[in-house]
């Protein structure tokens, strides 16, 4: 055996590399510290072209003063960049592709700037390496898309580098954990720098440089939903999940959706859930953003814990008086983590429950329907039967339905949609529009959001279909068409098998499910407005301008 | 609308009792240090009866100081403890059971006290509340399952609370972080408690009290394989997957388990698989502990990078010195981490190969063999096509057979086994042992580890089974059943159908894959002995005393 030790190669050339970049960038900092002023100048040291960044831009915070100066560099000094951003939505992000500092993304989300994604990738000016979902693209930096440098957002940090993230923890702690240990260079704005942090969300040793940012970092209050915009048919439905999916299987952990439906599902809890008896027999335990709507089913005990994503404006000084129900540090601010917030909503929850925009007729989702790549967030991460789990909960083990010796339960896949979207636009369609989108922009598969074999249920106005009860793909197609109103999909229905497939429990009517249509009325809400979500904080909940009526 | 505040309930009762019982353990401490003869009186006052309680035993790191201690409290004062312990492998984690102190455990693995856990299982002294896998037991600590107190391992910690773990980071942070933001009480054993750490892993924020233990935390050395062991039957299965699997689909990123199997493959890349002029093509990123085997295709440049879930006694020096390899602190320490390290083996890599002891006929394997209910460890979660994935690699696009426009690929989820154990025990059965034992033991569904539908490939010494390529149930069956040698599943293989199966490719033998068995010799192996290895290594490998010759 020969050990081929005649080249003296060196193996830590990403530690000594770095060394000189911090020597380079040392000139516009004070210690950790980098001058604001100085901050291109220290960009241009640090990174060099065809670097691998990542750019926090996570769901609702983003590290605008670091973006905003990235896009500021000499592209003759810092060019090709391949950029790491989970959720594009700032227009400085893209802006440096059009000048050349970066060439390549990886990324999860492009709400925002999709249609800017989609033009700059015609004219040939970005390389589109994936679109994942968040967690698949932290993943992958622990793989094979590992930072070079790591430009990330923080509330305050100290001279030592320490970090305190607030509310908004969201993806910090992973991005730095998989730079900082992959030899390569952290640096954070922070709005403030301070002597004593509130916290240690992220140790000072992981981080090589903290800059004071020129205002506070960007957060969008992005899981607010006004109370006033819940109509009675987001009503009748909400009551049709609660009879026929929560309280039939008796769902005790969940993640909910940012959507009305799902809104509506959280303020009919203290009223219609109450009158049900269903108070701690179901939506004990949450994994999702704090949201509003979900403020008077806390206050009328509903609520055992809540694990957040990231954050919600407005909801510091309610998340501090209720640390019973929310995970908070000592400093009494919540500690979210979307990493490890997936994770919870993958594996222990029993139900992860959406809204989507368009449905297929073997239920595969997508909310891709404008010709816009818009990505996919985190939606597939939860929306899922995750093939890992190995324990059972009551709801999980309903949904086994094979007899065998290995035979496994099923998480709770729901897909809550009217049939029509506004504009008389139908949900069911015979092709999801992304099948086209995805043809169009070269990708290797149709970005479908939730896949049709992964859903247990779907929910819409005209009742609940149990897919998971199908015996063939044939029935199971049957089924949602049974629900599917009078779209393209719904319209194959075949009305001599509704009673059929109603006796055998397939699909349940309103009136199969003790609901009755005319019950669902705005009254039932336990709160119609954002100023009633305030009262029931106690005054707590303080919520952003543009949700306040006064 | 009506508030109902009519009543004055505290919303933050755990942070008033937390306060209450790290006051009571004031009197044991000084400081956030408690004195280590005065630990059990410690653990009286800051664990109440009925508590949960997360006893820190990984994979590999066990917090024994504690679990000792924890064994000596009064079981009149505590008792009837909810445990949550991730993987049980010592005596005093169950002892306590027999005393009454905890009542009902949820777990993961088992292994060593299997039996015993069992046997207090059916005397009712034990409840198991589930069988986890290790990332589902955490992800429950975020949801329903949230430590009131935590009982952790560190190397070393300092009086303000902060903790360096060294290379076995594991799963620390994480049941940290779900215990100190649930308000619930982190206690550290440590080491040694030092003025300086050489870095920070988990901020001093985040834990109430560190002690020093009586002697350094247990740690095992899972991961080594001394290459004598491995047998000219596991280098042709070796052969046969690096030609049949690696080289055909392009595997660049990958996770191995512990097996000789996969230990024969790491240690052919630098030999076979050089000649096959595969450097580069294959291998380049993995996630899995450091296995000493893998040393010789890290010298020679086969690998780029390696996340690892824990560390492995004795690689320390080698991980310092390999530094662009592996992830590794300032300090040049490992930085583990398990939850990240399984998310990263669940969506970001090409590949999941492992062994089984027993494959059913429908590919359904378990390690459950002896009657033991050992669990179920982290294989699972990596062992399965994941349905959250949307990012696309030309190895997972390989295994997309759907023409249809919502297809998508499949991860390579492999299975290796001989089709006979040792003892001449087939490994192929018509029913795994694990549906009795399941059944026994009153398990709601059967501890099966790597479910047959995900399964995409199965190695014997006989062949390569291409199950994805299968078009029904039917046909799977053939094909697995074509490579299980004259085991009960292959005797059922109709000889007549081989031909048809090799033509279509669900199915290879050495001579369609360009193996020659005669050529499946020992001398292949670049490393022939843990002394091999510790010579590729220059020297910086320090096995532990038992696997050393000298």
């Amino acid at each position: 055996m020969t050990r081929p030790d005649g080249t003296q190669r060196s193996w830590s050339t990403r530690r000594e590399d770095k060394q000189r970049r911090l020597q380079r960038a040392a000139a516009f900092a004070d210690g950790r510290v980098l001058k604001p002023d100085r901050i291109v100048e220290a960009l241009e040291a640090v990174i060099a072209s065809g670097d691998r960044v990542a750019l926090e831009g996570d769901n609702q915070k983003q590290a605008d003063f670091l973006s905003r100066s990235l896009a500021r560099v000499d592209p003759a000094k810092v060019h090709d960049l391949h950029m790491l951003v989970s959720s594009i939505s700032r227009p400085e992000q893209i802006d440096i592709f059009e000048t050349g500092i970066a060439r390549r993304i990886d990324f999860a989300y492009a709400g925002p700037q999709s249609l800017r994604v989609a033009q700059l990738l015609e004219d040939g000016k970005l390389e589109v390496g994936a679109i994942h979902t968040y967690v698949e693209l932290y993943a992958r930096m622990f793989v094979d898309l590992t930072p070079r440098v790591a430009l990330v957002a923080a509330e305050k940090g100290d001279r030592h580098g320490n970090l305190y993230t607030g509310a908004n923890t969201e993806d910090t702690p992973t991005i730095v954990e998989a730079t900082a240990f992959g030899g390569g260079i952290v640096i954070a704005q922070v709005n403030e720098i301070v002597d004593t942090l509130p916290r240690v969300d992220i140790p000072g040793g992981w981080v090589d440089f903290v800059v004071e940012a020129d205002r506070p970092a960007a957060i969008e209050p992005l899981f607010t939903r006004d109370p006033r915009l819940i109509t009675e048919q987001h009503i009748l439905m909400a009551m049709l999940a609660i009879r026929g999916v929560y309280e039939r299987h008796g769902v005790l952990s969940l993640n909910h959706g940012i959507g009305f439906n799902t809104a509506a599902i959280e303020l009919l809890l203290p009223t219609y859930g109450e009158a049900l008896g269903l108070k701690g027999k179901i939506c004990r335990h949450w994994t999702l953003n704090p949201h509003p709507t979900l403020i008077p089913a806390i206050e009328s005990g509903w609520v055992e814990s809540v694990h957040c994503f990231g954050g919600e404006v407005g909801m510091e000084r309610y998340i501090e008086a209720r640390s019973d129900v929310f995970f908070t540090g000592p400093d009494g601010s919540l500690r979210s983590n979307r990493v490890l917030c997936q994770l919870a909503g993958q594996y222990a929850v029993d139900m992860f429950i959406g809204a989507t925009l368009q449905i297929d007729g073997d239920a595969n989702s997508s909310t891709v329907t404008t010709g816009r790549l818009a990505g996919f967030g985190g939606a597939p991460n939860m929306g899922h039967d995750p093939g890992g789990r190995r324990h059972a909960s009551k709801a999980w083990l309903d949904l086994k339905t094979d007899p065998g010796p290995t035979a496994r339960g099923h998480k709770l896949v729901v897909q809550m949609a009217e049939t029509f979207q506004s504009g008389g636009v139908p949900t069911f369609v015979e092709e999801l529009d992304a099948v086209e989108v995805g043809r169009a922009a070269g990708m290797p598969i149709a970005p479908v959001m939730i896949y049709g074999d992964d859903v247990s249920h779907v929910v819409t106005e005209e009742g609940v279909a149990y897919l998971y009860l199908a015996r063939d793909e044939e029935e199971r197609r049957a089924a949602l068409a049974a629900v599917a109103g009078v779209s393209p999909i719904g319209l194959r229905h075949d009305p001599s098998r509704t009673d059929d497939l109603r006796r055998r429990g397939l699909v349940a009517y309103p009136e199969d499910l003790g609901v009755r249509p005319t019950d669902a009325r705005r009254s039932l809400l336990a709160a119609r407005s954002i100023d009633d979500l305030v009262a029931w904080s106690g005054g707590l909940y303080e919520p952003p301008a543009r949700f306040r009526s006064y």
